[in-house]
């Protein structure tokens, strides 16, 4: 993998990019949607590229379970398996040591605020999964199967899979743990960071570290320096910040993480919640995130669009959401969003896409998820335009 | 509309044609997939050109009960409004009097075997749906909403559809009715059909009418004498014959009707069932078909493929039924039909399809749903190639 930067803003900590893998090039700043099972949810991989989409992350813990890497292997590799010809990431299973465990329990997840102050102290370990020094015994959910996951295995899993960029194993910890738990994840992450690259023996694969340290500068700082001091090929940023006050969390953390690592190297965040962080993530010096919002919301009805929304603030993106749901776009002859030019908003009106989402037909979500991707990358590509005439 | 038979057959009935719409040409034999409530499940409309449709129809009582008829003509007309820029057809809501009354109380649909001889006499109303000579009353199964059809009123739904195709309001029976009920039910048939006409205002539609009558050789050829001397534009056969031992019923039928009605204008077969019955129908004479087969089959996991299957008669389609859900199937890296040219067969495996479908993912449908529609319409097109080259 060769990543190189070809702007600096002088406005911003932003930075224009080309990342380049054995699997084709990515633009950066890119957004990357999620194809959890090897699938973006109700799209095709062709048309997951024709939405403009350029880098694809595949979620590791759920290929394992199901159809399992080894089959992925043997039937060529990830990419060959789902027919997705562009670049591609697998996660480390690390986030779903957070959202099977104190995440579930606590009913948070990446867009999800935490409810609460809870305090978690080391030895009160959620249900589902036990963690140790050693790694992570998850209990399946679904049907009670035990798995258990630790550096070794998890790069195994993804060399299996191989996707262009693997992550090193990590604890994603909870935006509510406090300094002591932190720190004690973090000495556990920063080993299992050691043992990531050992364990690693594809060469065409590129490896990220993953910097953690929650909310904690101190923290934050420590696992920048020493993430940054391995010989990663880039860098996943970690944690669950997001919400609507998580905003000024998450970028002070960029910050402080992003004054310590290697400037050279690409950084990808891991799971941005809201349309509105991106701008602020890319200012940051964010190249690459994935984001389950534009998949996530289709599938709930919920279509993103131009039209300015009210309250936001001037510097703030300027979009609205549109609920396909409400009765009074039965009667909208519109496209979805009369300012986008994807294949969906050419050719069917709200009318329509309501009557399908009405008359409980998948075609609903899928044209959502279809305009939602393609509008999130639209609006990435934009602000690529914006970093190269200097505006941000 | 215009319909040209190009070539017939000096083997069978079966004949060449080209029908001309305002939207556009079909080469006839061709199978027409339903778009229920305005779509093909799980497909976009481009995609149910490319793989091959020419013809599509419409749910006339699905359409009017959501999202209304006025609804779908403010938008344009059902054309517009779901983006299907070809020929289209909508059947008359008289298929609903049997699906929801009779079929639905002794569990018997169109590609249903009746289970038993039972009686139906005059007078013994089915609990959802009243028929008189008016028209029909039907209760919604899912709201208990009361609906009224009669002639003038399917007409005027189709009207305001806007297919380049619509039908006469008709009775379609079962095939357990008895003689007495038959021709009971028919005089209605022929009543409504001539108040179809008057109904009928708009010049660029077509109006099919219905042939009934039921497995009564008598009443068939009473029926298509009548409805052939009525000034359609074409002829739907209705009834409901499949299942296995329906198969030289639906011919016999078929062939009782076709020595009655006019030779030159266009015959459409409402519903037929099995993939081994269409070189039957099509060597009886009939020009067009719709079918639910190739995309109820993806939904339950079915593709249809060319490997042949054993015990089946040399005449007879030898094709087969692959169904995804079986585990041998993770394993297999052949396209779901090695000899399909679909771009689903070109892009993915049937190891990749048995995982989506496994893992819950509607994209293992829509995968489904293409390939069985490029396969029926790859049939159904090759039997066209026959006929030309006079060898069926």
């Amino acid at each position: 993998m060769e990543f190189k930067i070809l702007k600096r803003s002088k406005k911003s900590k932003a930075r224009l990019g080309l990342l380049k893998t054995p699997h084709g090039e990515v633009e950066t700043p890119a957004m990357v949607p999620v194809a959890t099972q090897g699938t973006v949810k109700t799209l095709t991989s062709e048309e997951v590229a024709k939405a403009g989409t350029q880098l694809l992350i595949a979620n590791t813990f759920h290929l394992h379970l199901k159809p399992g890497e080894e089959l992925v292997k043997e039937m060529g590799g990830l990419h060959k398996f789902m027919n997705w010809k562009h670049p591609l990431m697998t996660d480390s299973g690390g986030f779903q040591v957070f959202s099977l465990g104190f995440g579930r329990e606590h009913g948070m997840g990446k867009i999800l605020k935490a409810k609460s102050d809870t305090k978690i102290v080391e030895g009160q370990q959620p249900k589902l999964l036990r963690i140790t020094d050693d790694g992570v015994q998850f209990t399946s959910p679904l049907d009670g199967r035990k798995i258990f996951l630790n550096p070794e295995r998890s790069i195994k899993i993804q060399e299996a899979l191989g996707a262009d960029i693997i992550f090193a194993f990590d604890e994603c910890t909870s935006p509510v743990a406090n300094h002591e738990y932190t720190k004690k994840s973090l000495e556990r992450t920063h080993r299992w960071a050691l043992e990531s690259l050992r364990a690693k023996k594809n060469k065409k694969q590129a490896l990220y570290g993953i910097v953690q340290g929650g909310k904690f500068k101190d923290l934050r700082q420590e696992s920048a320096k020493f993430i940054g001091s391995l010989p990663f090929e880039g860098f996943g940023i970690g944690g669950s910040f997001s919400g609507t006050d998580g905003n000024k969390a998450m970028t002070d953390m960029l910050r402080w993480t992003f004054e310590e690592l290697p400037e050279n190297k690409p950084r990808h965040l891991l799971g941005i919640g809201y349309l509105e962080d991106i701008k602020n993530v890319i200012r940051a010096g964010v190249d690459t995130f994935d984001c389950i919002v534009p998949t996530r919301y289709a599938r709930h009805g919920t279509a993103f669009i131009h039209s300015p929304a009210r309250g936001l603030v001037r510097d703030r993106f300027a979009g609205g959401k549109l609920d396909i749901s409400k009765s009074v776009y039965l009667k909208d002859k519109k496209p979805l969003d009369p300012k986008c030019d994807c294949e969906v908003c050419a050719n069917y009106s709200r009318s329509y896409i309501a009557h399908l989402f009405k008359a409980k037909e998948v075609t609903a979500l899928r044209h959502l998820t279809y305009h939602n991707i393609y509008f999130f990358n639209n609006f990435v590509a934009k602000i690529r335009e914006e970093i190269k005439k200097g505006k941000i």
